[in-house]
């Protein structure tokens, strides 16, 4: 039979893993489509450089647009990375009727529609499961699997990097700064961690999922976003004791035809599934009207698990293309988007205090979180063990996060507050 | 758009939930096959029962044979159960150019690949998602997700009335047949419960798991089942000492072109993702050579969960209609069958001997370990409490599952070994 012919944008980490698999798997892959796969080129950014791999030089090329370009090339795979120049690629490889299958989140975040309806108008398919919690099919898992449910509630652990220090802070007692140099060290974090550490990535993620939860098209600005930078070990120590676990959640949830996405902090309870999700692991736990709780869970990013989800992209991609039904599956998100008050959003919140040592403080203090309605679940007062204040510790029940917001701002203004020490989300 | 009629066999407890979801998500999931789907007529056991939804009596019969003639029914959902009499209408429906969903595992373990091979023949498409771990889409994820890998293990929980017992006598130290009468007061487990108990029903979606994963035409026989009836709340009692947890596992794992499969209660190590899924909740842990470890976790069995992986069967089926491609995506399972010899499987194992109280009793025991190559990792002798035995607790390292045997050959032959009290499988 006929080879089908992949040019393949990027050869780094996973790009390496691509043409592992695809080579290594060759007989595997050919019986389940029916034809051999086979890499045609590969744009690399320099010919020269030193690869784990052997691949024939005759097949790398500098120039993106010659694989683009190619007429022999069926499927373009794309794991280069950045966003504007490669959105270009992307759109024209579309426009000369090549499928695309990438690993982009943050194209996928930014521009996911545009480059969607450019497939959709020129019948190509696009896939990305490797987009989203690297090696977890979680995004044909949202599309097919739940495809009769309505999902309600999707809470991820979707960033390595950032499970990776929290985890270490919990088990060591380490501190962010140096935690986050070993994780550098070790790789897994850039020498610029912003986007990580901030939750940046994680909102771009879960921008990806809230889409296809949600069948709304969520932009990235409609996610909101708080990081660990500000995570302390004395916070987590705080977590532990009162059982939790400190997780950079993203949480996208659904209320009537509303929904809301955010990115922070969050103090899970240990018996939660996700509480227990390690290290540089990923999970999605999803929560629909009729399947009720499910996790998924694996490897988030790293060559081969990535590959593995790039590469069965590049399977249904090719059956398709036997089929000659490819583009005609995709769903164009059809809820408008609705995106829920702060008023109407509600979850528990975890307050630590440092205040003046002083007969009154807590009943002035509590008397806030009464006058905008917030009730609270345990409050603890205890001396700080290194200065003379005083240190205050609640856990309030369901409260809306405009309330939360308001309370917070009037401490602002309380001269018996030296100091918002920190405030987490409480799930579980 | 012309709707889509579909004929029901069954409304028990999953057809229930199927109406439910066909007429409650209807919008929705018009919108992602483009036209209504119908429930058209449902075949049940008696027509004048009280059921807990409302159906139009003009669309039910009694007589199975009227849905799956009726010519104007393009798909056929069956949830009624049962082997031979249900794989007639099967083939008849597919004989009729229908195209099938099913939630029977007995079916499809034990005449997979003849419905399968029929509907091959008549470009039907036959899917069965909802007969193993009922919500989580497993099966579409070994066939999609992991098209690109190649899976070396799976472990299963995939029974919810064995994990039910076993969490409620590791959380309560209750007895074994105390919490089976409980579960059959709360409807978890049949008043017969022998298909359950003793792992007949987790091979049977063993059978069904290890098929797809190995892409190897895996047989009931195949699979080497011993179920729970035996366990005690002694035996999870020194699991936990020892930091296990008590599962009935399923575990189909790969040593190059050969595998084997076995249902056993295990001891899993509190650390493994697999030892904190409780209750009647499944989940099913996969190892790729290329993706590495991961998870999927959901209900198991219930109306709403089960009914659920049927509808996203449903909407499969409906959108290859669309395209005019069902049954063609099939894979027929092509790596020949070879199931590893007993000398080459290996796996640690928990020992527990009523002895003799006397010198030299502990040296017998360990010369036999020692004679047959199995070494061991942990070995401590008590008084028993209640009898003038001791007791001998035994964790072996890797052991080929053929020496094991050979060793308790000979321990029934020892005459200072009053009884052989439990042997476990232990994991992680």
């Amino acid at each position: 039979m006929k080879p089908v012919k992949v040019g393949l944008l990027g050869l780094g980490t996973v790009g390496t893993g691509v043409v592992r698999i695809v080579e290594g798997n060759q007989e595997d892959l050919s019986r389940q489509v029916g034809s051999p796969i086979i890499i045609e080129k590969i744009a690399v950014k320099n010919i020269e450089k030193y690869r784990s791999i052997e691949v024939e030089t005759a097949k790398l090329t500098e120039d993106p647009w010659e694989v683009i370009r190619d007429p022999e090339i069926d499927v373009i795979i794309e794991v280069m990375g950045g966003v504007d120049q490669t959105k270009e690629y992307i759109l024209e490889a579309l426009e000369r009727g090549k499928h695309i299958v990438t690993a982009n989140k943050d194209l996928m975040a930014l521009h996911g529609s545009e480059v969607l309806a450019k497939a959709q108008e020129k019948q190509c398919d696009i896939f990305y499961e490797a987009s989203v919690a690297g090696g977890i099919p979680i995004i044909r898992t949202l599309i097919e699997g739940f495809s009769s449910d309505r999902i309600t509630r999707i809470m991820g652990i979707v960033n390595g990097t950032t499970n990776f220090i929290l985890t270490k802070m919990s088990q060591e007692g380490a501190s962010y700064e140096e935690v986050l140099k070993e994780a550098q060290e070790l790789g897994y974090a850039e020498s610029d961690p912003t986007s990580d550490v901030e939750g940046l990535d994680a909102a771009r993620k879960m921008a990806i999922l809230g889409t296809l939860g949600f069948r709304s098209n969520v932009e990235l600005k409609d996610v909101s976003v708080s990081g660990i930078s500000k995570v302390t070990s004395e916070d987590i120590a705080f977590a532990k004791k009162l059982g939790y676990e400190m997780k950079l959640l993203g949480i996208a949830e659904r209320q009537g035809d509303e929904f809301t996405i955010n990115v922070q902090p969050t103090m899970v309870r240990k018996q939660h599934p996700l509480a227990s999700v390690n290290g540089v692991f990923n999970a999605v736990y999803v929560h629909g009207e009729a399947v009720g709780e499910t996790m998924f869970y694996g490897a988030g990013a790293g060559e081969m698990p990535t590959a593995t989800s790039v590469v069965a992209d590049l399977v249904a991609v090719v059956k398709n293309l036997k089929l000659g039904v490819n583009g005609l599956k995709a769903i164009v998100p059809y809820n408008p988007k609705k995106i829920s008050n702060d008023e109407d959003v509600y979850f528990k919140n975890f307050v630590l205090l440092h205040v003046d040592d002083k007969a009154g403080v807590l009943a002035r203090i509590t008397q806030v979180f009464a006058e905008f309605d917030v009730s609270l679940a345990s409050v603890v007062q205890q001396p700080n063990e290194v200065n003379p204040d005083a240190e205050i510790i609640i856990v309030t029940h369901l409260a809306s996060k405009a309330s939360m917001k308001k309370v917070l701002e009037h401490f602002e203004t309380l001269d018996v507050i030296r100091r918002i020490k920190s405030v987490y989300r409480v799930e579980g």
